[in-house]
């Protein structure tokens, strides 16, 4: 399967999850050897995608090189978060409860084990963006502005694999498109709960941090022992 | 297809829609060069609709013109808002959360860019209405409060194609059925958040105007640029 | 179809109007020409219920007269109910909100014409039961305690049809199975909304009386306007 | 059916239950004659589990005595709960509500008789779990953290059959697999309403101890009398 086959099958992939409502929503993968990523074009209804429809992108120019139809009109944002982010996929969704969190510049607190066994910490949010930033190349601003939330915080984008865009929504990746996805949902998840144990537990003790290693580290790494080897 | 097929289709299609619960809910669809709208008829369950069940009202007189059933009792709310609004099509659901913030006298908030991509602004919440206009043609008057809601804040029909009367629930509109029928969709999904939100950060920071007229005018009017050509 | 028939069939469509969890909740019709109510038996799951499993129980003795199996344990409660209300069915179930609003010990305020136009005012909740109206004759006592609660208010169980069990659940009635199943889920529907708009307006100005009773008598009694003739 | 097969039966239906979220979950059931218990496999999806996939684990060692594959990460855990309640099947489970109860380090209040239907009394959670327990042997650990909850409160695990661990997530536990999955449902179904009537009415009054334990002895034990002899 080719890169646009790949990204077709998991954008739809991502509509039946049930994290993209209507036409919000979009998945990109890259091909770093290639130097190309491809993207569901802008505002096609998902029943109505086939590879053909997909776009593929350089990583250097950001320009389509492949695909007959416009790109998602948040390419730039995922260009710039390749161009930053060790990350082989990309996900973009207005899943509920993560969209609310960033309407609510509140970070989704890592208050379990649940979260700690995909994400080693709070899920950020970035600032406000500025008039500047907003009135012209708004979608690669977003990128930037993603990728200084981690930059100014020390995170790691490999172990807190997602953010909150301010008054926006998620973006979630992954080593792959169906890591990306899960990451997404699992995000979505924790929201639900971390929602509910704040407004009936405000004070509630978080997790110590060597509950949150011992999870994280029990996934992910070399000293693994989740699964079967 | 006449209006009669395309008012029974569209008000299948709200049925199918999930926003309507029992026999709650209607949707009308308005043809002005003829003079008429046609809209579900009274107390009909969804799943024995047929376009001869369909009624077509005058939009001179408000009186039936074609059909043997009474129209919706919410027929001259549909009549009041063809005449104060350019728009094609009206829903009225009991959707959940929609209706939930017109029972709680609360304008749904403009916090997000899902919101903003569809309304510009706030969906306001009319004022109580008085017994003397619910005692006699109420359903008229809650189309003349609603056109008055929209008048004295000064809102655009167009850029905000949704209100909620206070204590009962909303409607939607648009320039045809699926428009309108999508606007209702996306009401029902930003009050969900703004509700979730509102009770786990009630003060957080509304979205800056120029986010929200970015994202607006990204998908209306003639600089839009999302979706293809 | 005689009265188990329509018992069976009618608890059947109480299963798939997803009210009930489990084998919690049941359903009986009367027939008072006959002086019987027929009822679910005790603890059957939906999916083995057949009409010859029904039991037809006294209305004077409160005796099964008919069946094999042992009535619903809730029973005594369904014979002081048909004894005190004039009604065709009851419905019992521990539908999520509307138990969980008798556990808060909180009415269901009616906030909004999707309430008034089924029960015309707050569902109310029982006082909590003694420990000797619990020790002895359980089932018995809680429908006393429901019919109390209705006199002491001065509530017509016509307007009003349904209740809240402080600390246990809701039930609801109706001239007929299906009635009383529509109530129930009106009940469940308009106890989300209500808990919702508390939480987030526990303040909100309710409904004026006149909005109420014009929703109410739109569908109810001899100047109804609403559906077909 | 021996054992294995008996185990991936019930672990495909907890999967079906809507209570495991990915491979979240497991359930293992014992077979005290023999000495062992059989437990799902770590890291497999539902949707690949067969019979000859299934752990089977020595109660005296600790090691597996039957099958291929790594038994699930949690199996030192099953481990001590076998040694110390006298119970059939164990469940674990990230359900959505419980595992928000357990990050809210909040005990699942029992509010209302479906509570007391299945548990006499609230659901605790257990204390935080120390470094060095995390450390090392923590799953092990976990397991003995569990049954300290229960001797310090002088719990009983057979009227009490589920419990929390802080910032992790619920056990439920019973005589087979089909009531052990059916006491962790209704720990959801619970937990769903306990929230809820927290934040709606947080000083509501609990109900009385006779109205719990009339309701938990009408379905257990010698006296009980819900459903068919």
């Amino acid at each position: 399967m080719n890169l646009r086959d790949i990204a077709c099958r998991s954008n739809l992939a991502l509509a039946e999850s049930g994290l993209v409502f209507g036409t919000f929503g979009n998945l990109s993968i890259v091909d770093r050897a290639a130097g190309v990523f491809a993207i569901k074009p802008s505002g096609v209804p998902y029943a109505e995608l086939t590879p053909d429809k997909i776009v593929v992108v350089s990583l250097e120019s950001g320009a389509p090189v492949e695909g007959a139809l416009r790109p998602s009109s948040d390419t730039p944002t995922h260009l710039e978060l390749y161009r930053a982010f060790d990350c082989g996929a990309i996900v973009h969704t207005h899943s509920e409860y993560a969209t609310m969190f960033a309407q609510a510049r509140t970070p989704i607190g890592c208050m379990g084990t649940t979260h700690a066994d995909y994400f080693r910490g709070d899920i950020p949010v970035t600032r406000a963006m500025t008039a500047l930033e907003v009135g012209a190349d708004y979608e690669a601003n977003t990128g930037k502005v993603i990728v200084e939330t981690f930059r100014t915080a020390a995170l790691s984008a490999e172990e807190v694999p997602a953010v909150l865009v301010a008054n926006h929504a998620p973006f979630a990746w992954g080593p792959d498109a169906a890591k990306a996805i899960e990451n997404a949902r699992i995000l979505e998840f924790v929201a639900r709960m971390d929602w509910r144990a704040r407004l009936v537990a405000p004070n509630a003790p978080r997790p110590d941090q060597f509950l949150i290693d011992t999870h994280y580290f029990r996934k992910h790494g070399t000293s693994a022992y989740y699964g079967q080897k």
